[in-house]
């Protein structure tokens, strides 16, 4: 595996991939691995000639006051990682190779970054929108793979490769979770034993409010009702939001009547954790016609 | 020369040209040829193995009220040009295919895009930025073209490949004016023969302001006086803007120790034209002491 730092040099192996017409692959990431990465890395590995992944904590995508500083960094324990993953290429710039010196240059996906994380942490988008573009203009890899525990970092890359016409394919693949259910995040480090077990209840919000949409219940007011109750009846756990969303355009439902996202966020004191799951609707149309007029009459009187 | 519209066939085309190795230039540009337009194309046909001009009326640049519809189309006798100038391959996309939707990305490039243009064209530079780097994405050149006339855009385009890291290479080059000295636009097609006489105080008035500095002038707010009052003695031309800035950051110069810009922006009626001239200042510390201090004594009392 190569491990480089410097943007020259990278671009100098990547050349001598594409003239070999190597399928390039990149994983973009902060580090401190955990099973969630390595399927990204593993998937990579199948689909791709050359797996390139990106190991940089990226300042721009921290709103001041955030765990910028001790976001964890484990470099050393990363490259065995990434080694023993198949990765060919690890790209680990420093700030200043990236940041040499104050950006002008801003890129705003609109309207998909009002809203869930978006409102709570302003600016965050952008410096995701930011890091992306500069890492797909200096690797231009063929396709880039994103976890979607990040879903609304998932859809402003998604929406940002369209409208910008970027040459790179997005492979999304699905959330990897602990045998408990608590969904891998470099942030679950942070958590301690008694922590731990409380952020569970992060899954087993979802879970219920999942259960309650298969059997039936079409009103997002009511199921975010008894997500809000569930998390307020566990002690240290804190709800950001709760959120039943259309997945791609992120726009909010109040009636349930096709595929959505269940979106969450929690705070356990500091320690910020998000988690989603995507529920999908069979037979929905007349499940819900059924809740409107049970009598089967389509018209009310 | 190929004619492409649509950004798959153009896609699977460069592919083949990277492949053999092929350095790909692109000349960026909104049609109505001129000798402006040629010179960059002949200087990317020098440069380059392959030379892709588009062309492109980009609605994103122009602003409500401005002169979107009215901009001229002349779609035969560019292609004519084209081909005469040995261009390889004209992308001339329909307005679907770069907006197939409402795009929800934008670029802003801060700061450079507050002054000049940027005062009068709100949004203007960030529909150049949008539509370059769609373009960088779609045709990934090694080399792009771009007429100094267009100062400040220039300015953006570099500054947003330099922060993305976009890989290609920006080309500027010089403005080029007729006999006359008026500054080639496709916008001076809408001057009538009168409008055309007036619009040369244009050019005189930035060589007048260069010819002020030269001869030792170095107080902006002096050579800004002159050229308002020569704009105001010209019928028919109202002036916008007459600026002295420092020519890559485009902060206002005050006093001139150093090479600046000198740019201008004026209507003739709903006709906005613009142009610029870089002034070099040699031996500059001498003469700004010299005119501070004219008896060569360095402290004042």
């Amino acid at each position: 595996m190569l491990k480089i730092k410097k943007i020259v040099e990278l671009r100098k192996i990547l050349e001598s991939y594409r003239l070999n017409k190597n399928i390039i692959g990149l994983v973009p990431t902060m580090g401190a691995f955990h099973a969630g990465h390595l399927s990204l890395i593993n998937r990579a590995r199948r689909d791709c000639d050359q797996v390139v992944v990106s190991l940089f904590v990226n300042p721009a995508q921290f709103s001041p006051g955030e765990d910028y500083n001790k976001y964890p960094r484990e470099f050393e324990s990363d490259i065995q990682k990434a080694k023993a993953a198949g990765v060919d290429l690890l790209f680990a710039p420093n700030e200043d190779e990236l940041y040499p010196r104050k950006l002008l240059t801003h890129i705003e996906v609109a309207d998909i970054t009002d809203c869930l994380c978006g409102k709570t942490r302003p600016g965050h988008f952008q410096g995701v929108a930011l890091v992306v573009a500069k890492l797909f203009n200096i690797i231009q890899p063929d396709k880039a793979y994103f976890g979607e525990k990040d879903w609304q970092q998932l859809k402003v890359v998604e929406r940002m490769v369209y409208d910008l016409n970027f040459p790179v394919e997005i492979v999304p693949l699905p959330v990897v979770r602990d045998k408990d259910g608590l969904a891998l995040s470099s942030r679950n480090q942070y958590l301690n034993q008694v922590e731990k077990r409380q952020a569970l209840v992060i899954s087993e919000a979802l879970k219920m409010a999942a259960d309650k949409i298969k059997s039936g219940q079409r009103y997002a007011v009511k199921i975010t009702g008894l997500v809000e109750e569930m998390i307020a009846k566990t002690d240290g756990v804190e709800l950001e939001y709760f959120s039943i969303r259309q997945p791609e355009n992120l726009t909010e439902v109040k009636v349930i009547k096709r595929k959505v996202l269940l979106a969450i966020a929690v705070r356990l004191g500091k320690i910020r954790l998000i988690d989603n799951i995507l529920v999908e609707v069979s037979d929905n149309v007349s499940d819900y016609a059924k809740e409107q007029n049970p009598s089967g009459n389509n018209y009310r009187g």
